[in-house]
């Protein structure tokens, strides 16, 4: 209604004569445009990061085109996104350590903060008000006001006298509380913010050698740590009682040699589809199928390459997979019923991100030695639109505000 | 970008001297209000259906305040909504069979169509593009184009030369298609409108007597239909080869007197926590537990009255459940885990729905008689606000966007 009565403002003071300014008369281009824009819903924005010049640009995914862009961000390899309660305001955790507050509808940066040297991403809290960052350099995770971003706690990650852990797998979990791997220290943090001006920090230590990196399971039930340093993952079921970390698939990889690992996988992304979730095994041509309730090893599953991200379609019907160089010009979609490879899509050079919008008709995918993103249907796999993005790498939707764990 | 320079526009307008306007000028409250207001997101949108004024109150979950209503809506009672790819785009289904395309960031209706004499809800296609209706009288569904309200296709509920069925249970299915239970008929049919012109009509027969209403599991997988005329469910895996009905939980009830049936019990709703569906007992104070990968009953919760919601928190750790007439003063909450009753509220007279906040902090809450809305937060039960709002029924926010099967 506001807007509404704005505009009835503005047509009324075209009507009385404000041509007869002593101001310069706007230029054509200007008078064309609107008074005021009809608004537009956020359900269906989102980001394409453009890595090597640091911008975003905007793209909607009911017209599969780009809005506009957001620059300046700064050192946007590795970049990842998280998104505020009205799925218009962005959070873009930047490798360079900056953290900026950017908004889909207005494509400005409301608020930017250097808040550390190396990043790794960050979280949103359940309420919206709480944006944590994990970082690399100093080890530890900030958290930061969502309006703001006035920083409103320091969580050194220091797991002996003076020493900093690198901090990974960061997510979300309900209460203003965010749970994060220490890689360096073979921990797991649960940093409870409810009293922001006193966290209280609960640790899990011995959770094994070097997580890398996490899953939240949807529910937000499960936290799963892959291991760099050795075979196996840590779980933590935080629904028991008292939780604590259980070790699971142990040795999966023994008696075989080791690969050489071209690129750490990423475990986050919707692995879990009903009762199993999907996992890449680390430097092997394999994504590893595990019961979520005995946290078994049910199967395994021969893929392309060293599979780096294993995402499920929303009704995870379908795992998409993509993989590491040298075989990252190719996507693989698995059949969760079947457990078979239903198709291999080369939707261009270096895939580096895939993101499926909410319904999960279709896929949007990265090629950054392309320069493209396309739009790929997932019923039939054909293609609906590419996207001209330069070195495109993450992707994130708005829709992402409604999930726990990312 | 076009909203700023119409602000810019009218800025240079005040500037230059408009006062000098013959006009009168507007009123002081027309001058406080901006230009153009400051776009904002959708994600944290929602509607309250007033069913006694056919009124839609238009609010926000973040700061759980009325930003505005939509009037004019005809007659309400037992309405429903489902949302547009935008988030800002609703359609509300009206009783009196009306289908009325209105904005939550403008408050204005964009399209209305009498469609029906009476209808009972309906849905919108995975891609967005179409919106269908299921109508009691003229028995049938009517499919229109998303964006113009055009009537796309007709397709009555003809089960015998010219006997048509009262529809129930339609939900949204990957493709432009629709599944939907005729009541009259014991029937269940899936429209395919991947040409609209010539739909595809796909009929399963004695699925049970008198299908009342249905839910799709929130993968999309099952398609679950309760029986009024009988003891049991007919259940259908639309992932299989050749999906078929298999009647599920017959004679769960057998044995007892039948209770008299004070209202007649919503499946829809996220009654599905993990592998579990919670769901309504008909007539009996009781929630029926029911494994979904068995189909048999694994537990009953005794409850406080006849259910009518019975619905998952979004992580599906709890189970929140409303009552008929004369519990419905009555909120029941069941913890999964335990399956007990961990908290019993009295949030107003005649509770008609619940809504959960898409990552589940909060529960909003509709008191009918008492003229409220209750937003109470899950984990601690506290009432974070209470709004005044007419006779509230349904409440529905804008995440519903994302969700398959609503």
């Amino acid at each position: 209604m506001k807007q509404a009565l704005g505009c009835t403002l503005l047509a009324l003071a075209a009507l009385v004569g404000c041509a007869s300014s002593p101001q310069p008369a706007p230029p054509a281009a200007m008078i064309d445009t609107p008074a005021c824009a009809a608004p537009i819903g956020s359900g269906d924005l989102g980001v394409v990061v453009e890595r090597a010049k640091g911008s975003l640009q905007v793209i909607n995914t009911t017209s599969r085109q780009i809005l506009g862009s957001i620059d300046g961000l700064g050192d946007l390899s590795h970049a990842s996104v998280v998104y505020g309660r009205d799925g218009a305001t962005a959070y873009v955790f930047g490798r360079d350590g900056a953290l900026s507050k950017v908004n889909l509808l207005t494509h400005k940066t409301d608020a930017r903060v250097q808040q550390s040297g190396n990043s790794i991403g960050g979280a949103i809290s359940q309420d919206g008000s709480l944006v944590a960052a994990q970082n690399y350099q100093p080890g530890g995770i900030k958290v930061f006001d969502a309006k703001t971003l006035a920083l409103v706690a320091d969580i050194p990650a220091e797991y002996a006298p003076g020493k900093l852990s690198r901090v990974v797998g960061l997510a979300d979990l309900p209460g203003k509380r965010f749970i994060y791997s220490l890689f360096d220290a073979g921990e797991i943090w649960i940093a409870d913010l409810s009293s922001p001006g006193s966290p209280k920090i609960t640790k899990f230590k011995d959770v094994g050698r070097q997580p890398y990196d996490a899953l939240l399971t949807p529910n937000g039930r499960h936290y799963i740590a892959g291991l760099f340093g050795e075979d196996g993952l840590g779980v933590i079921d935080l629904w028991a009682a008292e939780p604590k970390v259980t070790r699971i698939l142990g040795g999966y990889g023994r008696g075989q040699a080791p690969l050489p690992v071209f690129k750490m996988p990423h475990l986050r992304g919707w692995a879990v589809a009903g009762r199993l979730a999907y996992l890449p095994a680390i430097g092997r041509h394999e994504v590893l199928v595990v019961d979520t309730e005995s946290w078994t090893e049910v199967g395994r599953i021969k893929v392309a390459g060293q599979p780096v991200f294993v995402i499920a379609r929303p009704d995870g019907r379908q795992v998409w997979v993509n993989f590491a160089v040298p075989d990252y010009n190719r996507v693989q979609v698995i059949d969760t019923q079947s457990r078979q490879i239903v198709k291999t899509l080369e939707p261009g050079k270096a895939v580096l991100h895939m993101e499926f919008t909410p319904r999960g008709e279709a896929v949007w995918i990265s090629s950054r030695d392309d320069n493209r993103v396309s739009v790929i249907a997932t019923d039939s796999f054909e293609t609906q639109a590419v996207l001209s993005i330069d070195a495109p790498s993450g992707i994130f939707f708005s829709s992402r505000a409604n999930r726990m764990g990312f």
